[in-house]
């Protein structure tokens, strides 16, 4: 089987250290590039968490580019102190990985998905699990890639539950619901992995607990890490029993599209009033053929199983 | 095989009128009575037109009850000028079907619901297609029937597109939203029928003018108040190309479950403010067996075939 090229585009980030985890261990990616993102921290601190978890995994060939720093109807960002609770000050639970010694790319993450459309085509997979300002920028600057880029799968949205940030918006989104509109409405291949099914994949104290009996820098890394960010989900989500897997779903989702059920549908991301950062379905165009669709239940016992079985691997080889 | 037994509650309303067509014109319902609620028109206008168009179609012996005539959080109620707009002061486009000589029945649509629970149980299908306020009170009167319905298909709410009254809400829960949460809450087996789909279900003037081309009474009344519907649709939902067939479509799936497909999702609908209405999932509850199913495609052209056949035939014998 030819290996996928695949991108991310990271706000680096608990969840995100696990999504290139998830990337590094899937025999199916080729990692050709992490793009980053603002979000969870800024821009420049995602990219060196990128490095910084790709050296602990092993992969320190995979190069990291440096993403815009806010969105785009902004002219700075700051970290929100709820982002700062749930994944740490540095991003990574505060654990200390060691920073790398390898340099951020001179090429804009921008240029890189315009380069790696062109490049390879309907090969190339972009999994987003940031605000899309990068995809939007990159549209901006060559609209041609949008019919090019294979598929792009995102964690990001809520189409038949709340938001995390309002009642209308999730996270990711809501940095940037402009950007989210462009890059949904653009006529992409596009799968949104949502809070519809990200809050139904879970991860607890248990699994955890398998990485740090490995006993090596990997697992015991990661096992601090994923501690952090259960420790925060007891306080914002209570009933949950544990955290949710939202970056890496969109990396298994990209890789093994059946992990979810999806609704094609053509979406609109809401950028005015209370409603800012909603993802919803087009009323005017429900009648009309969709490339967007939504992932709305997810075989969670699989991917958890495969998510397990690959992390436990490669957490013990590092 | 045997007949379901049916009860509709309606605020009728012209698609509600058409509801009663396609129940009375379904071999598989046994129309046992009609509940009549406020919405499109006041809950006594309701309850007259329901009784008339019995009348116009030959099924004079179907008894109509009276509802609730206000929300649950209001002590009263007006006709929205919009509703007016879309149906007629007179709730069926300001045609001149004459009044019925019937009376509605002295029994209360609250008591009728619980006493047709006791009695039929698992073979009881309701269908309500305006506000929940009477449904909603029948279960707090006697929460044993929540067990006892076989199952209830509704129209009403928006789980993938926005809402028709707000963003959040559409028209049938924004009446009230109080009395529509405790329906989605009660563990009910119930069907939601909601803009996602019956957006997707159109009907245009050619159909109209295949009713008028069978010169009946029926017919003929039918055509001009369906006509009066699609007319004021060019003016609300200038996009849309025709009607959408929102009443009916709930009775369809009520008797055909397969015109659909559905997402089971345990839902909540919100109770305030600027989200007043809004259908949505309990993010709360995703991971928990649910009694509740959203409809997210529709069978559309299966749909309007079986509408059109019954509907006719109806017409040319009346």
């Amino acid at each position: 089987m030819a290996k996928q090229k695949m991108i991310l585009d990271l706000d680096t980030g608990i969840d995100d250290a696990l999504a290139i985890a998830y990337a590094v261990a899937s025999p199916e990616a080729d990692l050709i590039g992490i793009l980053s993102s603002y979000g969870n921290v800024v821009v420049e601190r995602s990219a060196k968490n990128s490095l910084r978890i790709l050296d602990l995994l092993g992969a320190s060939d995979v190069p990291v580019f440096l993403g815009e720093s806010h969105s785009v109807v902004t002219d700075h960002f700051d970290v929100m102190p709820i982002s700062a609770q749930i994944h740490g000050k540095n991003g990574i639970g505060e654990v200390a990985v060691a920073e790398s010694s390898r340099a951020i790319e001179s090429e804009s993450a921008v240029d890189f998905i315009i380069d790696a459309a062109h490049k390879y085509k309907q090969d190339l997979i972009l999994v987003p699990t940031g605000p899309l300002t990068n995809l939007a920028a990159a549209i901006r600057k060559d609209p041609s890639i949008v019919k090019e880029i294979g598929k792009v799968v995102l964690m990001g949205g809520a189409l038949t539950v709340p938001g995390n940030v309002t009642d209308a918006a999730e996270a990711n989104i809501n940095q940037d619901a402009v950007s989210a509109n462009e890059v949904f409405t653009a006529g992409l291949n596009l799968t949104m992995v949502g809070l519809d099914v990200t809050l139904r994949t879970l991860l607890t104290r248990k699994e955890t607990q398998q990485w740090r009996d490995l006993h090596t820098k990997a697992g015991d890394a990661f096992a601090d890490i994923v501690d952090f960010y259960i420790k925060a989900y007891e306080i914002t989500s209570p009933g949950l029993n544990g955290c949710a897997l939202h970056d890496p779903l969109a990396v298994g989702v990209a890789l093994m599209p059946d992990l979810v059920t999806t609704l094609p549908l053509n979406m609109i991301v809401e950028t005015e009033g209370t409603t800012w950062g909603r993802t919803t379905g087009d009323a005017n165009r429900l009648n009309e053929p969709s490339t967007d669709q939504a992932s709305l239940t997810v075989d969670a016992d699989r991917f958890l199983n495969l998510f397990m079985t690959r992390l436990s691997k490669l957490f013990e080889e590092n």
